[in-house]
């Protein structure tokens, strides 16, 4: 950040000061094409608000914890899966993630989909899916489209 | 809220579920055309996103606290007083406001200014200006326009 404390956007969802970290991609991993910057983090404050944005196909991780997740669409449009729910969700759209759901957001074929999470600055572990529990659950979009 | 997590917006800055509060205006209150609405006041997170849009010409309370203020910019220009300093944002830039520094956001004379603000559940209640200090805060944002 810098010192005086404004951060210019450079338009198109970046910013100054602000790291664009890529997720690795392995074959077994449950995301796909997807960034997060982290735009604020002050240990000041009790949570941190983060952007991610995935590319036209891409996914967030398909996950659940304890934690609670606020959500915001920023740009883009897609799908969002909240526990045995698939929506569709577009920009502005708000969206709250509540303890132990299982939720993944992806994007339309044709344009990014990016939100604003803001979550607490001290949180446990996602808990990522078995196999059949990522199949099934990844039949609840195929049902949605 | 809903109760199935999912809250679409009307487009606007408008969202399902979600009240508009309108501040009273009185003569000597040092905001201006503005309002709020409290997006997420989840009570297991330790901080809430609000959105506060201000008309055009409208500007947010000339204030300071303890609390600090995480912000992005989500529609529009205007102008920033940070400290002593007034810089001109537009949508998607950030500021951090450090605690006990004056700060207010101005909307630009053509068109609305709107925000995000995070902010932690519990904090302490603002100090308002002396008509002398917001006198010489004014003179700042006259110097920068």
């Amino acid at each position: 950040m810098a010192d005086d404390g404004f951060r210019t956007s450079h338009g198109d969802f970046r910013w100054d000061g602000v790291d664009l970290l890529a997720y690795k991609q392995e074959g077994s991993a449950p995301f796909k094409d997807i960034t997060r910057q982290t735009l604020f983090a002050d240990t000041r404050l009790g949570c941190e608000l983060r952007y991610f944005e995935m590319a036209p196909g891409g996914y967030s991780t398909l996950e659940k914890h304890q934690h609670v997740h606020a959500v915001m669409i920023l740009r883009g449009e897609g799908h969002c899966l909240l526990g045995d729910q698939v929506r569709p969700v577009a920009a502005q759209d708000l969206v709250t993630i509540p303890p132990w759901t299982w939720h993944q957001f992806r994007a339309g074929p044709d344009q990014p989909l990016g939100f604003l999470c803001m979550v607490n600055a001290l949180r446990d572990k996602p808990v990522l899916p078995s196999a059949e529990e990522a199949a099934a659950l990844g039949k609840l979009f195929t049902a949605a489209n």
